[in-house]
């Protein structure tokens, strides 16, 4: 009658069930190996400031039955380098990662890489290859396997080779088993949504046919990477606190302590939060109670005299790049970017940027409206219909809108924040918080009402062009005719009318 | 430049990340809470036949801005009770329970539980509180707290009591901030789905307006309870059965590893295995190196001799029972339901059971189509859109289907598994493995078979009654009238008459 008990490993809880981190199927493990270890390797770039240079080989090792077979991925990249104490843990340890602070990265949950590695070893048993130098004179191989019950790396072979060059970077190979032909185009698709929100970065993917995918940078300068943020008193909730205080110096005051551990909380805040609360402002925080603790929870909460999150923490992808980012990979005949003033929800800022294009090298039909969506610049390319994002565009009422429907319409909807709220490991859809829905649709109005616009002129223009395609049919010749008649040798200039005629009707 | 690293513990990892397994918003995370603990509940009675009584108190605590507040839940059953070596670490540790091996249960990750305790002492900082007994004499309770940081309960208090009545069960009870408003009619839908798949369990909810919910139970009977598996070769992976090598009795040879490791392998298939892999029988599994783990991974997934996985390990609701569910829940006017052949994926059986109800009082407006989902016996009713059997549901073609529309339809797709495959911790959408989709698909069409027969025989019914109608009205006084004709007292019986019309063209 009595139930059994045991303890799992964390590693060992999401070996098995590595579905809900995207690892479903041969095809989909690939992709999500590919895009972890890529997201980690921008990151290790982009974090620093480092124009990033990725390159990602995938290798066939071995054919097996119905399209799959061992796959062995490679990740290069030229960022910052882990330092040798940590490599091993960053890369064979489940929950251990530079990713646990509040900071803007691609990395949400300090878990794909190591789940990438895991799912390698689990299907082929084959060691993990991680070469690594954060650019001093030593760079440090090691061969290794993940221990799944004790969560923690079996190095089998450890190396140290001199750095002449100074070389940075980090090299990670594994295999896997995998099936690429049925998601190559998913993965194309990912490193070039991933190249259009990174116009900076140079990407490269040697596929298994030994298919080069490049994806030139066209511009040198980066955005200014995202800072690591205190929490902001709204995001706060009782049991952090409590954290908190039991960390501080024992000495210090409450006052001291609010300007101390939260984001944007200055002397004067701090002040007045404390009069709200009716709290002596040298109270020690140590001698706080747990009923204290909470109380000051809940009215940090309901206090309205914060002031808002700061974006300058955050590192969207900013007009220009975006912009750039569109043109290079699909050259639209229209193309308008917006970036909304930044919000935050629960005491995370975050800004929205959304771009709109159509025509050009678009892909799909006429008519056809597509969706791109980003999160702290990764593409989403699953569960598009659990998206809020989704959402807004279905809503929209387009009998307001004026819109050219010779060509495939395509929006672009970025989020970046200290915390994307995916609603699953896999980091596939955000989930509806009013505060985002509200963005996303403010974001949308503003480019449609452009797009009408621009749809409008367009309408006259190609009426305008009509016309004007008349007057160059006849044009020549009544010049010629009139010529004659005048007893000229000189035949008017046709072109230069017509101009004229077109400069006029667009009021330019 | 370099970064710094850090590790979480487990529970610290879910408590940031809390989002990802439902408590995404007070609203939310009031309702995950609520779930995880029934679940808990049902399974502590349904794996050992104890026809389960459980009851659901939340009260409102203490009122906060915008309809939250803090509510207390309490979770009432009369299940098999935790042992007291297992209680603390079973309610307040992360990774540990009852429900990490290979058998069919409403829990999946053995997680929900634990984290719904921690969303309430994160917002609340309340301590919780648990009693327990598996019927002994003795009563245990606890009033404890978890420490995030360690992975593991800081007990506050812990006594024990005496049992004369030899009472078994076990009472949760714990503070979280909610939002009962907006949820209120998903928690109700919850338990109603609930009662429908458990026409054997008695479920009660008294709400935070005093309002009881009761689902009276209509039968005695218990369905069998599931039963632990041993791995199905298909199922199994290179890192499962190195670790499976490393646990057995170092003397034995490979044909008792087989025969007494795997799910469904006897003597004979153990022998047609290993000639297959051209491997001795009485090689030592200890002497195999990793390329040879490897090798009988592979081979145990492309030999096709094996049995495929029983359903005798599977519990599912039954066609009595899951008729008497949908019954005594909507009284529909037309209900079927079927159960298809067990089937497999990766080595984990599934059953697929499904049934379609017409009218009553299943809500719904004239022709709309509804779809109830059940996995192991939980209703999922958020997600929907990502769902397999949506999809299925959305492409039938109705050309091919006669349905009455004077009423709503309703869809009810359960299936069972040792191994249900959630996409996310949040359970509430299924991957759409092709076997499954298969199972859906099938039953589907077979259940709009038998309603469009239904339905034809239903529209003949009516054009009769109309018929019948007319004789109704003109026939008394044709009685009457050929009475009085032929001088006779009795006038003859119309009622008779009538119903032999009817007979006659129905065909009985």
């Amino acid at each position: 009658m009595t139930e059994r008990f045991a303890e799992l490993s964390p590693t060992e809880f999401f070996y098995r069930n590595r579905e809900i981190a995207g690892f479903t199927n041969p095809s989909r493990a690939l992709y999500s190996a590919f895009r972890e270890l890529l997201e980690n390797s921008l990151d290790a770039c982009e974090l620093h400031k480092i124009p990033p240079e990725v390159y990602m080989g995938i290798t066939l090792e071995e054919k097996r039955e119905s399209n799959t077979g061992v796959y062995r991925i490679r990740a290069q990249d030229n960022g910052s380098g882990v330092p040798e104490r940590e490599v091993m843990k960053a890369f064979g340890r489940v929950f251990y990662g530079s990713k646990y602070i509040l900071r803007q990265s691609r990395g949400t949950f300090g878990l794909g890489g190591t789940l990438a590695l895991l799912y390698g070893q689990i299907t082929t048993q084959k060691p993990i290859r991680v070469v690594s130098s954060t650019g001093g004179d030593r760079i440090y191989s090691y061969r290794f396997l993940i221990d799944i019950e004790r969560n923690k790396p079996k190095v089998l072979d450890r190396k140290r080779h001199d750095n002449p060059t100074n070389w940075r970077g980090t090299i990670v190979e594994f295999s896997l088993v995998g099936n690429y032909t049925r998601i190559s185009g998913k993965m194309a698709a990912y490193m070039k949504q991933t190249a259009v929100a990174a116009p900076y970065a140079e990407l490269k993917l040697v596929d298994p046919y030994g298919r080069l995918y490049f994806f030139r940078k066209t511009v040198e300068e980066m955005p200014s990477p995202p800072k690591e943020a205190k929490p902001h008193p709204h995001g706060i909730d009782a049991e952090s606190l409590g954290k908190m205080i039991r960390q501080i110096d024992p000495e210090a005051s409450m006052l001291e302590f609010l300007m101390g551990g939260f984001h944007r909380v200055g002397d004067k805040t701090a002040r007045r939060f404390l009069r709200y609360m009716g709290m002596e402002e040298d109270r020690r925080p140590k001698d706080l109670t747990v009923e204290d603790v909470v109380e000051i929870a809940k009215a940090m909460q309901s206090f309205d005299g914060f002031l808002p999150p700061s974006p300058d923490i955050l590192s969207p992808i900013g007009e220009a790049f975006l912009l750039e980012g569109i043109r290079k990979e699909y050259q639209p005949e229209f193309l308008e970017v917006i970036t909304r003033p930044s919000s935050s929800y629960l005491g995370h800022s975050f800004i929205l940027e959304a771009g709109l294009a159509f025509g050009g090298r678009l892909p799909g039909d006429r008519g056809e409206v597509r969706l791109y969506r980003y999160a702290n610049k990764i593409p989403l390319l699953f569960d598009e219909g659990s998206d809020v994002s989704l959402k807004v565009i279905q809503d929209i009422n387009w009998s307001y809108y004026k819109r050219p429907t010779d060509g495939p319409l395509a929006f672009f909807i970025h989020i970046c924040s200290t915390k994307i709220p995916f609603r699953s490991l896999g980091k596939e859809f955000i989930a509806d918080i009013p505060e985002v829905e509200r963005e996303v649709k403010a974001s949308v109005r503003a480019l449609l009402r452009n797009l009408s616009k621009y749809a409008r002129r367009r309408e006259r223009h190609k009426r305008l062009e009509r016309r004007v395609g008349v007057y160059y049919k006849y044009l020549p010749l009544i010049a010629e005719f009139s010529s004659k008649l005048a007893e000229k040798e000189e035949v008017p200039e046709v072109e230069e009318l017509v101009r004229k005629v077109m400069e006029k009707h667009e009021g330019r």
